[in-house]
Parts: C-alpha cells; structure tokens; sequence
C-alpha cells in the first residue's frame, strides 16, 4: 500500500436524501444542512469571441445571454435556495428538476423536459480519492447551465479550449459543450481506478511476499466499499448516457451523436474495469484466507512435533523420578545411560516417521 | 451498534396468506384474526375548499362525493368486512380487488380495472423500524380511496398540504393526490435506510476496532433479514411504478406523469441502496471471519511459542530429577550452574529462530 | 425444530423420465411401475343443476356430457393405459399430450391444442410435507379433464362450491372451473411454505440460543433440498400462467383473465418467498459456522491462557527437583518461600498481561 | 459412491480446436489425428419399403438416393476426408458446414443453408459415463445425413421402428426422421443424470452417516467437472431447439413441430435438473465442511477438557517433588492425604465447570 | 504444472487510458510513452495479381491503391502521431476513431462510419501467454487498415493464402480479407485456452496426489487473473462479431455473412470455455481447501491422541516422585510393579476408546 486511505470511519456524515420532510411539495427546495453558499460564474461565446465572468448576478448572467450566442452558466454550492429559484424562472427549468439538483444524492439519469435537456450524474473530485459530489446539467437551445456541489472540478481544460479561438469549441452550439463537459467527468474517473488499481497490486504483493498482516483484510474491505461507491456512481450513467446517444431529442444536434457514443463507450469501459476490480478482490480474498491457513498449518504442525517427540521423553524420566523404594532399574550403573539411548531411538524413530508422513 | 433492535425470535407471528380455506371462492372476504376494525375518515375538496371528516359512515361519503370534485377515504383496520364490502359496492370495486385488500401479504401490483385503478404495496411504520404494513390504493375520476392495515402512516404532511388553500393540492385532480401518497410512502424508507446504515457502520467500527466479540454476526444476520424484508417490499415497487409511469391509463392525466417518474427514480434509487447495504453486509461478514481468523492465529502462534521453548527445558530438568545411582553429572558442583547455561542458550536460540521466521 | 422431517436418504426412489427406452415411439403410453390402476369420477353441470358420479367407465362420461353443458372428469392414477387411450379418443386428445400425462416428471407447462387447452403442473399432496404430484388438466369447450398420480387432492373446496346452486360455479363455463382448480393448487403450497418459514425459524432459534449441535447443518441441508424441489415445481409454473393471462387462446373467456392473472400473481409471491427462504438459508448457514468458529475460538483461548500460565510454573518446580548436589538455593529456609512468591508474581503477571490483551 | 468413476487425471487429452494452423482457409478438413477411419452406411424408404445397406460407397448411396423417397446416411467417423468431401459434393453441402463437422469441438447450433438444414450437436456416449461425442445432422428434402465420431449410438430404437412396416417413420418426410434422432439424443441425456443423481446421493449418505473421509470432496469434485461438461453440451442444444421449433425454414413441416417442441421441453428439463445438481453439490460441500468442522472441535474440546484438568495436578505434584530442605507441608503425616484431597477437589470443580458451560 | 509464468507482481505496468489530460479536445492524439515508431507495409492485390510491399510511405501507399483493386495497408506501432493522421485524411478517417486507434485501452466495438466500418478488438501475441495487444482494423470500399501495437501478429497463414494465386482471396474484396483477419484473431485465442487448460489440470493433479503445497493458490490466483484477463477481451467481442453479422452495414457482402457468423459462432465457444474454466478455478479452490483442511484435522487429531494418553500418565508418575514423608504406597516392593500395570491399563484404555470413537 503506497497511498494512505482516510479511515473509513470517520468520513463525512451523509443524508440520503434531502432534509424536507416526508410527502412536502416537490416545490420545496430544502438543501442539506452543510450546503455551501451559492456562487455563480459565467462564459459567453459565440462569433464574437469569448467573455468571462466570474461571480455574476442574475442581470449579468440575462445581459451576457442576450451578448452571446451560447452562455454556460456554472453554479458552485446549492445553499442559497432563492438564488436557485430565480435561475429556474430565468431559464424556465421545471420545479421537479430544481428539486433534484438541491436533492444532493441523485442517481444518474437523463430528462427530456422539451425546453432543454436535464441530466444529473456524479462526478469524482480530482483533488480527493473517491468523494464523489454531484453534478447537475440543463442543455438548452442556446445555455448550458451546470450546478456543482463544491468548488474544484475537472473543467479545467474545458474552459482553456473555450478560450482557444482557433479551437472547435467556440464555433459548435452549447450540445458540443455539453458533450465536453461530460467527457471530463467521465475521463476524471480513470486516475481514481488507476490508483484502485495501484492500491489492489499493492495488497497483493504483499500477500505473495507473505507480508500480509491483519491490515489487508480491511484494506480489501475499503476498496471493496470503494468499489461499491464508485459502481453505484457509474452504474447508472450507462444508461443515461444511452439514453443521450439514441438521439431522439431535440437538444442534440446530428453530428454531436458520434462524440456521446465515445463517451457511453468510456462508461462502458469504466463498467468492465470495476467489474474486474470486484472479481480481484474476491480472489484476493480467497489468496490471503488460503496464506493465512497455510501459516496456521505450519505453526500447528511445529507444535505436534515438538509435543509429539517430548511428551513421551518427558514422560519416562517422569517415571524414574519417582521415590519407590524398590526400583531395580535405578540401583544398577547401566540404568541412566540405557535409557538416554532408549530416550535418542525414540526421538529419531518419531522424527523418521515424520518425515515418511511428509510433515518436515 | 447505537440502537437496540428486537430479537429476530419473538416478532409478530405473520400467516403467509388469509385465512380463507384452500380454493374458496374468490369473493370471500376473510380478514386475518387479529385484524382491527374498519375506521373510516373522508376529506373532500375542490374549488369550494376543504372538508374534512373523521369517524365517518358510508352515507356521509355518498354525501362528500356529491358536494366535492374530489374525495379522499382514508380507511384504518380490515376487520370489519361488510363495510369493506358495501364501500365496494359504492365505487363499483371488483371483488378480487377487494380480496387483495384484506388479505395483508400482496405482492406490490397496479391493476387497471377501467372504471378506476388499484394500487397495492407495502408501506414502512414511520413509528416503528422495520415492519411494513400494507396499503391499498384505488383511484377513480373523482376519488381516492387508501386501506391501510393500521392507524399511524406517513400522510401527515399530504393532509396539510390539503387544507393549504393556496396549495397546488386543491387545484388538482385526484391523480395529483395519489401521487403525493406514493411520493410520502417511497420517501418514508429513506429513514429507515438510514438507520440501516448507522447500524451497518456501528458495526464496521466494532469490527475494526477489533471489538467484535461473539455478537457482530447475529447483528449482521439480523440486518440481513431486514434487508431481505425491505427489499421484498420495493422490488416489485419499481414494476408497479414503471407499469404507472407508461402512462396507458386514462386515470392519471399527462402534467402528473413526471411527478410519477421522480417517484420511480426514488424506488430505483432505494433498490441501489439496499443492493449496496447488500455487498456491505458479505464484505463485513469477511472482515469479521478474517478478524476472528486472524486472532485465532495470534493465539495459536504464542501457545505454539511458550510450548515450544519450555517443553524441551521442563525435559531437561525431568532428566536431572530422576534417582538413578550413578548420574555423574549430578554429583559434580559444576552440573547445575553448567546445566542452567544450557537452558538459557536453548531457549535464547529458539527465540532468534522464531523471530527469524517471523513470529515474534 | 418443531417438526420432525423424514431423513433425505430414505425418500421414494424416483425416475427422472418414463419407462420405455430411448427412441421410443411418441404415441408408447409406458406407466411407471408404482402407477395406480386407474379411476375414474365425472361431475356434470349446467342450467339443470349437478349429477355428481363416483368410480364411472367411459359410456358413463359420454352420457353425463350429453346431458350437461359442462362435465369435469377427474382421474386419479395412470396406471391403465387402455382407459387412457380411450378417454384420449373420446375427448380428442393429442398422443403427445397422453405421453406427457403417464410421465410423471413434466415440467409445467400450457400448450393450445386448437381444439383444446392442456396445462401440466406439479401439485403438493396436502397429506404430505414437500412431495409434490403432477397434475394434467384439459380445458374443452363443454369439458374438463384433470388426472393425478395419486388419490388426495386440494379440491374439496371446489367440489362443495360446484354443489352450491347459489354460487358463481354452476353458471360459468369450463374456464372458470380450471381457474379454481389452479387457483386451489397454487393455493396449497402456501401452508407448505408456511411450515418452511417455521422450520427455518426453529434452526434459527436453536443457532441464536447456542443450541445448535451437529444437526443444524444437515436441517439446513434438509430444508435446502426443500426449496430447491419446491422452486423446480414452482418456477416453469410462473411461465405457464403467464402463457396463459396472455389470452390469445379461445378456451379461455375475457372475464375469466383477470382471476387467472391475480393466480399468476400468487405464483410469483411464492417465487418472491422462497428466494427470500434461500437467502435465509444461506445467512443461516454463516450464522451457524460463525457461532462454531466463536466456540472453538474460546476453547482454544481458554487451553492457550492455561497452559501459558502453568508451563513456565511446572518448569520452575521442576529445576528445583532436580538432584544436583550442588543446589545452594534448595539449602537454605527461604528457599522455597521464595520461589512460591516468584511463582505468584509469575502467574499474576501473565493473567495481567492477558486481561489487557482482551483474553479474559 | 456404488460406481467408480474414471480418475479425472487420466481422460482423454482432447484438443479444443481442429490441428488446422491459425486463419488457414475455411474450406481446409484437418480431421484431428485420433480420429477413426469414415465407414457409411445408409437406409432408403418410402411407400416401397425400406432397403438397408451397411458399408456403402458413395455410388450405391447415389442409387439408394434415387430408388427412395427418403434416404438416412449414417457416417461414423470423420478420419478419411475425401470422402466426406464428395459426399458434400453429392449432398451440395457448404465448406463452412463439411468444416464443422470435421472440428469436433462445435457448439450446438442449428443453421439453415436453404437446401438443407444444419444441425450440430453432441450426444452422450451410452456405453461410457458422461463423455460426449459430436453429431451433425442434415436434413434435406429427401435425405438425412447423420456424423458421429465413433461407432455406438442411441439410434438403435430408430431404426428398428423404421424398419416396422406399420409404423409412422416409413410414411413420414426426413423432418420426422430428424425428428426421432434429436429426440433419442436427448432422451440418452436422461440415464446419465439419474446415475449422477444416484452418486450425489451417495455422497450425501456418507456424508450424513458420518463416513466421509478425505474422498467426499474429490468425489464432489468430479461430479462438479461432470456437471459442467454435461451443461456445456446441454444449454446450446436450449437455443438451437427453440431456433427450430420457430419453424421459419421450410425443412420441417408444420405437423413435426409439435414433436420438436417436446424435444425442446425435454432440453429445458435437463437444464434444471443440471441447475438442481449444481445447487446440491454446492449445499453437500457446505455440509461435508460443517461435518468436518465439527468433528476438529470435538477433538479441540477433548484435548482441552484433558489438559485443563491435568495441567494444574501436575504443576501441584511438581512443586512437592522439590528437593528444598526447607518444605514444612512434606513433614508432617497429614501431607499426603491433603493433598490427593486437594487434587480430586481441583479437577470435580473444572469437570463441574465444564458440564455448566456444556462442554462435556 | 509444467510451465512457468511470468511473476504477476512484475508485469508491465499499464495506464488504463491515454496520457492527454482529462476534457483534452477529441483531436488530440497522444501516443503512450511507451509506443513504438510506426511502420508500414502494403500488399495490393486484385485481378492482376498481388504486390507486396514493406516499409512503405505514404506516397507508395496511394500509388498501390490506384494500381490493385484491393490494398491492405499493416501498420505497427502508435507512436509516430504525424504519420497517422496523413493516413487519416488519406483514407478519410474520423478524428474519434483515430483516437481510439491511439488510445491502446479500447474495449472490441464495431463501428459504421458510412464510408468504411472501423473495428476495433483485442488480439493475443502469440509469442506471448496471456498479454494481449490492441487491433484497429477499418475496412472501406477498397482497403483495409490495420494498426498493431507491437511487431508479431498471428496473420503469416493470411499472408501466404493472399500469395496464393488459385486461392479464393485475390478473387474477393476487403471484406472477405477482414474475415480472414478477424478469424486470425479468434482462432488465436484457442492455443492459449489450451496452455490454460494444462495449467489447470497440473494444479488439479497436484492437489488430487496430496502435491499441493502453499503455491497451488498462488497458482489459481494467477490463473484467474489471466481468466479475468481474457475475459475482458473476448467478451465485448461477442457482441460486436453480432453487430458485423446482423448485416446492416454496405461494407459487408452478403456472401461473406456465413463466415462471420462461423467467427461469431468460435467467439461464443471461447466464453463458454472461458466460464467453464472460470468455474473449474472455483471447485479447484474448494478441493484445495477442503484437503489442507483434512490434513490439519489429521495434525490435530495425532496431538490430541498424544496429549490425551501421556498427560494422565505424567501426572501418575508425578504424584510418586513428590518427597512427602508419609506415602506408603512408596515404601512396598510391590508398588511399582502395581504402578507400571496400572499406566498401561490406563494407555490401553484410552487407546480402545480412541479407536472405538473412529480416531485411529
């Protein structure tokens, strides 16, 4: 193990689902006591070149989308509920969908709300191992507008092509954008695997050096958990992103499709390699479990020997130890040395028969 | 483990099926014996306003329905069978739907009887952990009509959000209602996962804290049972929720179709959960096996020590007890001082031994 | 264990297919050697009430069809295969579907015949715990025709609501009476699960309570060879029903579908309750080989803290019984007060040394 | 185990794919060395009678193919490849198809080439346990050719009802015949399960009477090798059957296809017997370990018993085996008979304690 | 096992995607660090016979096309970008597709890009156990691409049919070539499921003749992963050899269908036999188990005989070297006589009771 793992105890304290109460509205939008403080920034772009604005209000954010001809709106922390709603009426987003993108635990899915395109997906953190945070996504005819739990993403580079007025991005509509976006998220998730990976290579050479201790039961146990929490993030993206590729919305222009596929293909890939994570750590299982007896057996099998060869020897100077008075054996000189050559053949016979038995 | 839950051996008795004899005609209505009255409290509503009615007989629903767009019966307790069966004749139900009513161990379904549609499923007690009582379901042009098995449900936000008059509630068809009882139903289980959960990682923290004694398996076990409970009552949820959400049926209008459809994202989310909980509950049985094992090696390996390095000196000095005559060593001032080097040297040499194989 | 079950080795030796030889000729009727002769009883009814008729011969049956609307032949073992050729030429029957009824081990199934419906499942005796029977059933348009492999069935409920000439039964056609019929067979394995669900809770009872000895495993074993036998009868019957709700055959009316699919319902709550009984099993089986694990851990925790603490004492006593001339320290008085104390301190260290490793 | 089964070490070293070298060209026939010399022999018939010929050269088949309505080749052995060529040549049979029937490891499939239908599958061995060997069959509009490996079939019955004047076989088309072939084929499946069934159970009798030594696993094992082997054959046969029984070629004519799909259910028969034993082997494993394992724990608690009642009696009669001048309690008369008090009451209070913790 | 392989904690150290940073733009082609200078090599072929070229340019490349009806460009290594994408815009090549082609992680897919088809797969070295190498194979009007990872290919026998003047390959088109290519790669899998399969039985044998030592786990731990390896190649293979079959492409003539379908057919065969060892792997790991668990048994019941007979017998003797003044029984001639019978009473006893109880 080359990377310390935050102990699995300890982290951070998760609701399932949001704090409203059971059966309210789906109009309420309650966030999760430890939401961050909404901030909002913001890019135009179109023939005209590019315009950035970081920390923008709701005028700003109507201004550049009249200024341009596709605006990406990205949302960092969903704590101011007001600020939420009036981005919903500016942009028309349903009440149901505002209430998923607050509701931070949200499978992956895609929804077609005829004005726009709406999908949620969670996306790993590239500064932390495997946190995940959610990330919500409305595609409409002329935004794309991006909801994040927390500040830091994987955008990075997005936002360097954007600026890139040689590059494709400025030229496409806001479903090339999109499609950008959700590639970054699903590329981000290979480095977490790859240091899965590392991690699952780490325990099993330990356990082939026969170095395996009592930690690399529970480090297969936390990245089994791992394992769990990322295929329960990928998992249901396969089919949203399937639903994306058939192509039978509005929202996605013809030549974009080929791109999405890549993207569901990545997905796919990401499936294949958790599956086979899973398979290892079951055989990893099996590999300590069977070293582990192996050990036991040996240890047992040096105690019976042992046990085996000195019980019968303690035994017999037990015998002569004791007081009777009319003991024949121990009044001749002959006595002592005829028995530590008794004591010896016995000993060799038992480490010969052992031997027969295969047992040393 | 922070919550104490009851032993699995002393719960409520439950019959697999009514007590109705094998083959009987499907109109009989046989409640199980321990089956509580019928109760019946109605709530009307519509453009006039709300009213609501506790204790209430069947002819004043006839007079509801009549004053009201919409009315609501909410019925507690299946043991008083002609009322069920009058209420049945008064909105026209089908008596294998009526039978499904009382007999409290359906399978979750959406049946489509033309005049009206019938829902039945299984409900968590918000006042207790893990038993689940059942509910039905019916919905008709101008009515709503619930069974449930026992008084307490999770319904008590739907009934204010009834009386709000500036409330969507009011404005809305009874499919609207209908969906905010399914909605309060599906999101009433979040808790109870939850708690699952804590229990789950109290028991992780017992294991890896290494203080799983005898009692983490039948905990395990028991959180098991209740897994497999919780998911015999959603599995067949997500059927009769996408059987909903196609939308074939004239008693659910369009605009409450999506509102259906984030009701069956909440069960399929549910559904990874407790297939989450699942693998947790197999990976913390291993870690506790390998915790135990382990363990039990750490005992075996220092018996296996102390014997080994005694049982040989205890033969020594065996040997130097015994009464033979003629023992040179034993009459020479030198024997025993010699004798006691030797064992420090034996048992010295056996420790390096040990801690060259790694034992110690 | 509440209920003694008969030991698995003892069981009727069954044949897996008939008796005639590989290759045969499809129209060879080859009865199993323990087939019972063949009986048969009719029951005729219609406008003009009922003509029940015990132990008839075939111009029996011709004469009671004649003079009723619907007549219901029940034959009770396979044994004379003259009768049965000749019932098949009476009542028009395909020679596959008389191989499939003298063969006792069918798998459920309905095929159309056209002129006729035949189902094939396997029913539990009621008399016996887990032995199920097959059962063949035709449905004509003036008939029906069931054979069992041995007397004692589950339709006595249906036979004294055909004699009620108030009830639903006289009025309907042979479609509705197959419906009851099946409705009674898929009925009777609920009691049977039932007294599963008991016996799964008794060995959980014996393992919670330290009960269980050798003979939980070979119960749970018993109790899985149950299951397995229950869900071979029981899954292809999920099929068969559903083959049937379909409803694109003639023999089976509109208003007789939605009996038929509340049976197809219960078939898979039996399909839902004895994978719920698998798991059981299963975790069962992990409970029980925890708890024994637990015991032979104390038990080797207990040999290990006893010889640890007596080993290095019986050595001590032993140095000091040896027969050295030189032994200054067996000369003095305090001699072997001393070394009384040293031994307490000895066996007071490792008891302290134990508690705080959790041993005691 | 009442019949010894072929150690697994020793089977027949067979290849997985032809000798052919890697993408040589389709139409290569590279017979695998083993394989035995091709000997033909064939039965015309039609309203005329039957004419059966054994060891024929193709001209003859020629002859016998005129004179006949429908012709049956039967070819054993795939050794000599010119002849299998021409007889493609004769039968116009595609080099993909002549290709298959020489690699004799195919999966069952059944493929139409329009002229005749392809059929491949295997087919147990009735004089030997569970080996297979592969059978391809032809059915054109006039002939049947059939291809086994080596000599020994199930087709004995066939033949002598086609030889019967009266029977059905000599009216009916080659679809019929092929018919009657696949039947046998897979009714020869059956006697081979009910002696893997009399081996399981075997096993489980030992297993249960308490004789299962160190061979039950092995045993288990090869039955478990049995079992693949058999489902590797038998679950291709599942789809190959149900792509005939679709009926959507013109080689089998509509009144065989109710034959076909017996054939059919038989398959899915198998299959869950195969499931059946799959799932008993799995649950005989779990109760030899459970068996095994606790019979070690009584070995565990009887060395224990003995060891914690002795261990301390001999550490008390060693103290007063020292030499000390000093030992006041060896002086006086009463020492002895104290002490043997002493010691009878230390080991009545261990066997005490150990009947109250139920380890005797 | 007769066959060394490689040690699993040294293998080459592979990145699960390309080396361009995560939301990098889809043209970007970054080779691996560890990619090989591409080099090509071109045969074109047609009616006036076949033109072999190695180490050719782009320039040759457009000559040889221009001249043959058919060229097969071969092209080895990823690591020179430039060259690729000249050939891309030769050939019209999508930017996505030589990305992939690049990017040396792909799982097998089909794809139609209208003016060629693009197939993408992974092919084993068959210099090489178990590694496997990426192959991009795009098949257009009239050519056909392919791009290795490394030098050494399993397609000498498809060079040599391509020189064959009488064979079919000069008379057909690319698409006929990409089946001999594709079943090259098919076919390749064999020999290595059959060095598996050797593998497997050596482990087997070993464990059946009591061989098994702490290695025979490692072993199956290796020969999973290979297992896990494999699998993850061939079983995206499946589905997409059903894409190419389905035939809903322009690139595929309909007379080459059948050949594909018989690659089809030998990839459903690889996974069969894949499962099936995947299986044998697992029962190989019970018997494993299941033996070193007897042996133990074996260890554990000789200590226990042991113990059990000498430590009453030690504490007899014992008893009468205690130096008590007062112990008649040491002062009679007869007593040590009486004693010595008494012991071997008391051995033979226990050794009767062990035999009795089956131990010995």
């Amino acid at each position: 193990m080359n990377e310390p793992h935050p102990p699995t105890g300890h982290r951070r304290r998760r609701r399932l689902r949001a704090e409203q109460p059971i059966g309210a509205s789906p109009g309420t939008l309650q966030p999760p006591p430890d939401a961050l403080p909404t901030r909002m920034s913001a890019v135009g772009y179109g023939k005209s070149g590019v315009v950035e604005r970081d920390q923008v209000d709701l005028a700003a954010i109507e201004a550049l989308r009249r200024a341009s001809s596709v605006v990406w709106i990205d949302v960092t922390g969903v704590g101011t509920v007001d600020v939420l709603r009036q981005l919903g009426e500016l942009f028309g987003l349903h009440r149901l969908a505002l209430e998923d993108v607050v509701n931070q635990n949200q499978r992956a899915k895609v929804e077609d709300f005829t004005d726009y395109l709406f999908v949620v997906l969670r996306m790993v953190d590239p500064s932390n191992t495997h946190e995940t945070e959610q990330l919500a996504l409305f595609v409409g005819p002329d935004f794309v507008l991006t909801v994040q739990e927390r500040p830091g993403d994987c955008f990075g580079m997005v936002r360097s092509r954007l600026r890139d007025a040689k590059g494709q991005m400025q030229k496409r509509g806001p479903d090339y954008l999109a499609y950008a976006l959700l590639d970054s998220v699903v590329d981000a998730y290979f480095p977490v695997l790859e240091r899965l990976d590392e991690r699952l290579e780490g325990i099993e050479r330990d356990i082939l050096d026969g170095k395996s201790g009592s930690n690399s039961v529970p480090e297969l146990h936390a990245a089994r958990r791992c394992l769990l929490e990322l295929r329960r993030a990928v998992w249901p993206l396969r089919e949203a992103m399937s639903t994306l590729v058939r192509g039978d919305n509005t929202h996605i222009s013809h030549d974009v499709l080929p791109y999405l596929r890549d993207v569901g293909d990545h997905v796919v890939q990401l499936l294949d390699l958790l599956e086979n994570y899973r398979e290892m750590t079951s055989s990893l299982l099996d590999l300590h479990l069977s070293t582990v007896n192996h050990r036991l057996n040996e240890v047992m099998k040096l105690l019976t020997v042992i046990s085996t060869i000195f019980i019968p020897l303690t035994f017999l100077v037990g015998v002569y130890g004791m007081n009777f008075e009319w003991m024949p054996e121990t009044d001749v000189w002959w006595g002592y040395p005829t028995l530590l050559v008794v004591m010896v053949l016995v000993a060799g016979g038992m480490l010969r028969w052992f031997r027969a038995r295969g047992w040393l």
